[in-house]
């Protein structure tokens, strides 16, 4: 079967071979930033403000990168039509954008052009989201971990970066819980509730949407369209300093991510929230239904559906659902 | 030219083919420990206490590595001798020993094999250290950064992992400094003074050697062998929490990492230390002659040396001198 | 059958008569000091020490009590005395002395003679112990909480106090881990290692054995006799901020406390120490050989002997296996 | 006389015998939450929202509490009417609702039904603020004490729980200052202005009624009613982090609790505030006219109208009016 | 030629004679609050305002000022009045008003009426704007310093104090940095964006213009005065917790004090802002417009027409230009 | 009568001649270091030490002071002789040696040779303790006060500088408690104890003296003086954190400080530490007399001598006894 295409510094390269050198910054101090997106409808959701927050980083990191903003959304698409023919009717793009510094200087002699890895992958969305399509009935069990979210003063996640092993050790943290559907919630240093893993956290009570400020979290580009969604729905939303009662005594709570939108969360630490017994919230429902309606795809049912073609082997650790055997 | 060999998984593959998929949890998460160490006279400095360390970070972070530590050892030396032939009669060799996770569980099927990447890349000491000869006799100034260690209890440093942009950035916040030879002084949160960004701060005051405390910091080697030093000498030398100003107070003060042993710091923000002129306190240079004399190579002559033979270049940056255009 | 006695403010009533008025200070306040001691073969092991930490506290949160040190002492051994016709040849007698400041002044109308609660209680030690005495073979698994120890500058854990709903708080946390015999380990605010919740930790590494400084826990009478022994016994001890990092690679680990004095720590968060697979470590080994032959009691024999005569009903909270219905 | 009675799980004891087992949770770790409340000519107020409060602490505590909201409500109406006979006409009810976890497993086979313990006794409000009613005209002192209040993190003050003997120690600091009519007010770990030693505060400045965020402190009900009371009276009212500064600067300062409802604060530590001398600062005014207004009760004027009635022994601590001899 | 007067405690003294005793609480402990005001074509501007914040620190230092508010109005009234005939038409007046609590009780002795020293003095505004000319077409580029600001639980910033080397430490650490025109930024413990070293900050970000919230910062009157001028021309600013993140990603930059009102920062650690190369913002511009037409006059053009008649003499430090010798 | 002279930048002036200019960069920042130091019969203790810790001052804040040790050490020399005429007999010398970095930039061009100032006074010791003598019988009670030290990293205190309004804070704090002979004790952020309000602490736990870690404190030179005299009388020494728990349970503390060398602190908070009512300990008073021997003075017999030539006037703040009128 033919393979993948990759995007890497100007050429395409087969899937596997999309690799970093050992002695590329990436590697050697976790110096890379990263974007991934989605299609609805194999339409690229919110590619620009993905791209402007990549730039944000490589601007803080001062990665020299060769291309502009333009030229890599036009990569992307080029990507993505270049793969089209891999995928099937029902498949979206989901592409992984990389930038690294490049070779560190004292190996760059080894390279005939040393220069930042600009890399652009492109692979079914079904991958990472064939599993969760049951979260959207039964929700996620949050566990507040004791691994804290790295002060952004330190290594701030507001710049999308590859030095973040805190999140697989969180990860790891939860696996050791009881039961299945365990996903990590992150407190910062002074004990509010910051971030999942790889996601933003949403609230719901009394009515009002609320959510961290977003001081020591990544501002997910999902996170920013709940508040446009709420704006287009008339729903009250805020950011706010968050204590774990606020979490246990709340109405509502969901998870937002890039490839599943929105996941309830229905228990916190096995406690269940105020509005009921597993089901979606009223207004987590609202807005994943708007949500879906503005972007044409049903966004649960789709994943449902990614089910039937595809298995995530579980043997595996992946971010949604590490496993380490006792 | 033939090219060097390096270790991956069992197998030899040509230095740059080196390299690890985008998929891999080295590259998601910097989910990646590593180790770095160095021959003197072409044998190996230490190399079992350095596998010691590498595995309590696998331990920890749970990686299900597929060879025994014994195993890992003999893999160390046969890259050697695979590599000897390629290698100057006064090269030393260094060692990169990488151990990543493996492709995260979501890409796991596009890998026959999907298991941690275990890698040894073997190349000249001099690459590292050839810049740094000028150094033994001016010293370096060392810059305390606004960049902070990050906590041990967030991501721990005694875990030697890949998820250290901070001290990238901790290079680049240097390099706006004025001058030369600037190499940065991490502070921990508490504003005790840490480590470098990629080496050990000691600081010798009234005769006794003080080195920060091992809570934020990488416990180096090199590090623990000052202490082997200091013991057979019949100096003093304890750890403390220090504060800048017992840094700017301090009559020597000097800085340890593999590649290098020992340099000296003879200015800090660029006060001079009470041992005077930029040449290397008493001590300081007690320590070295013992420690080229306990492995049979001027240690500093050795570094002067490959100057001669190689430059690094230095319009990218380099661990030891990051340049960034204003 | 008849009732044990419990001393209470200079009188002997039944077991189930000592109760505090909802009244008192002790319930509206947590405002209660207290110490719990045990025997061997009937004989109060370091009970003095146990009233100076109890009067120590008494001073601090000054309650006007009404008794002498020397007059508590007397109180205890008569209450011993009194209860002894109830207890088996085998048992052992714990005490429980509690000190609580009284009724609050707006109801103390309601009251006599309003003053200070002064109670000794007097049971068997089998009901804390007997179901742990397979731990001496198997060890406990330490489970590292997300719930912090309080600062000592907020509620100083020095002052052996009722208000310590946080060490219920990670008995709840733990049970919610998978597996058995998981006990917590609570970090303090810098993200060092303090205690567990009722006892405290000891590792052992490279012959050394290491245990939390004083600050931030409660200081054991028998953590005090831990380096009794150790002097004792010729065993370098000493005290130390320690990180989870520590913990992992320790060579030993065990926790103490009144009623079992030393419990093998094997794993953390499941992870395996250095010293082997669940055995009591060597250092462990000895210390605890050496307080049972100083007492003249064997005391893991002891405990695993209680088990015959008595089985904990553990469908009910305790200290030492909270469990918790999913 | 005949005696109140207290509901004691399901009966009706004598006050006097209203007391909790020295086995109990409530005992041993201050593992117990409850409520206070009281009422205006008779019938009780906001009775809903503290049973409210009281089941988000027995959720996140996990106590298996045996009766539904309904179920607690009906019985502080049937242990009111229960105690009415022995209350004069110009008595209200205050009532303090405390449910624990009962019994620890170790001690729970000494009972024959070991469950929690749901206790409501009901008192004359006058017990508690008899001595209050000069503070109307002369306004508290505030004292910035060196206690802090209890990170939400470590122990949440939001679930109103019994390990709060830092509340004591407050009042007994507050006690050792210069003067009369000194309450203490404690910062949190960042300085901020959390709440008194049950009470929360309230600052005006240029006509806005500011008070501190809710994450360190009791969100009392009362607190709850200002902003109620605010929005009744279109005054502006907002939560904000705030510092001795603004609290030394502000026009005017109150505390509430549900026993008094408002208190002016005069001084803190003796400094006067900008609105004068000791009078009740016209908002302070406006919202204690309005909150009578409502309940049909002059608050004021009853509390004063106590004192005739009813003498606070205050040889003894209370939470009030903390005394120390020095 | 003659000298400007200063007012000293109820007399004129010459300029040069203005000096503080070294046994006063001033130079013993920093113990001084202070202004500095400005005028605009000769009139105070927010004098009244300076006053009321300077009697702010005075009541909380507690310090016995022998001066009414009103009396200290009327003597900065009258010591411009004085001095008037020295200064240029286009002079304006700034004044420096110091009050410090006097000679320490143990020298007091020596004095015959030890009281607080009250100080007014009146000098060119030139002096202290004159080399800032060209900082408003070019911007200045904002260094984030190690030195952090002091928490104001502290020291408080908002009580404008003398205690404040840490901000002369700021300046030196700056002046290390390469180019010119380098001011610095201090965060605050928790790493949020507080202040420079005697100005305050303003970010625009999607035409938002945001401050930094409070608490660990001066309130400048300018800032305040921003406030009025955003309200006036309906741009929407707030107050808000700030990351150096949302510093670089801004899209202007701009910092207030007194003497120059407003100046733009073009860079941040050498980091380009969104708005473009080195010109004002458009925000930025549109306010400093306002404001020299609500004042009447053109801040910026009067600042560079200041340079022509008056250059500072920048081979010793000052406040805005500090220069430290490599 | 004839003045006391007071060298100021190379001429002496009359004592009350002896001041700063307001342009000083003294009053402007705080930005000044300073020593104190005292004779006995007449002749200066440890002056090298003072002049040593005041130039490691100079050189952290970069003041480009004109004159080297050994000319400041002979200046003091030069003023004792000057001023020696004007003492009694009995009195020795108290010197305050300032040094400011000078006149700030924007003002120099006021001075003829704008340059650092430096100056030296000298006058009576019996200023400082004649109030102090009876102390060394009834012992002072330490006040923990909420106002905090502040960090090292923040501002050092280990700089001996003027930036220390915190310390008349912590005065004014404690003259708000009852009683008499209350001296502030500051808890540094982590609630560890610092130091006095100019002064360090010393505490004796069971024959072992006890002084905090040189971190956040003065590192006062009569403290290292203790540390040789314990040395010289086989008492063991050490630094160590220490929480207030450990203060009220010690049982000896005293201070120390250049001008009274060491008084006893007999309580706490009003609490009695162990070592009874109120009399020095048996440590405090062998060292104070071993202190005594080595200087050839009666240390406490001379203060209380000199109280019967001197009265303070305390209606004047000073820092020992700091009176506020309620």
């Amino acid at each position: 079967m033919e393979s993948r295409k990759v995007f890497f510094n100007g050429e395409f390269v087969d899937e596997l071979d999309a690799k970093i050198s050992i002695y590329d910054s990436a590697l050697m101090f976790g110096d890379m930033v990263f974007e991934m997106t989605r299609s609805f409808n194999k339409k690229q959701f919110k590619l620009e403000e993905h791209i402007d927050r990549l730039y944000n980083g490589i601007k803080i990191l001062r990665i020299p990168i060769q291309y502009t903003k333009e030229e890599l959304i036009e990569f992307c698409h080029k990507t993505m039509e270049i793969n089209e023919p891999l995928f099937s009717d029902t498949d979206e793009h989901r592409l992984m954008i990389n930038v690294s510094r490049g070779p560190l200087g004292i190996y760059s002699h080894l390279f005939e052009n040393p220069q930042p890895s600009v890399i652009i992958s492109d692979f079914p969305l079904k991958w990472t989201v064939s599993g969760l399509g049951n979260l959207f009935d039964g929700g996620i069990n949050g566990v507040i971990t004791q691994q804290r979210a790295v002060s952004n003063h330190l290594i701030d996640p507001k710049i999308k970066n590859r030095s973040r092993i805190h999140y697989q050790m969180a990860n790891i943290e939860t696996s050791l819980y009881k039961g299945e559907n365990n996903w990590p919630i992150l407190l910062d240093d002074q004990g509010f509730i910051a971030e999942g893993s790889g996601d933003n956290l949403f609230f719901v009570k009394n009515g009002v949407v609320i959510t961290p400020k977003g001081h020591n979290i990544l501002r997910g580009i999902s996170r920013d369209y709940i508040f446009e969604l709420c704006a287009e729905l008339g729903i009250k939303c805020i950011e706010e300093d968050l204590t774990p009662y606020d979490a246990y005594t709340s109405d509502e709570c969901f998870m937002t991510a890039t490839p599943f939108c929105i996941l309830p969360v229905s228990t916190i630490n096995y406690l269940k929230l105020n509005s009921g017994d597993g089901e979606m919230g009223p207004i987590t429902k609202t807005l994943l239904n708007q949500w879906s309606k503005n972007v044409g795809v049903d966004i649960a049912q789709q994943i449902k559906d990614f089910n039937g073609e595809f298995k995530i082997n579980d043997n595996v650790p992946t971010p949604y659902s590490f496993k380490v055997k006792k």
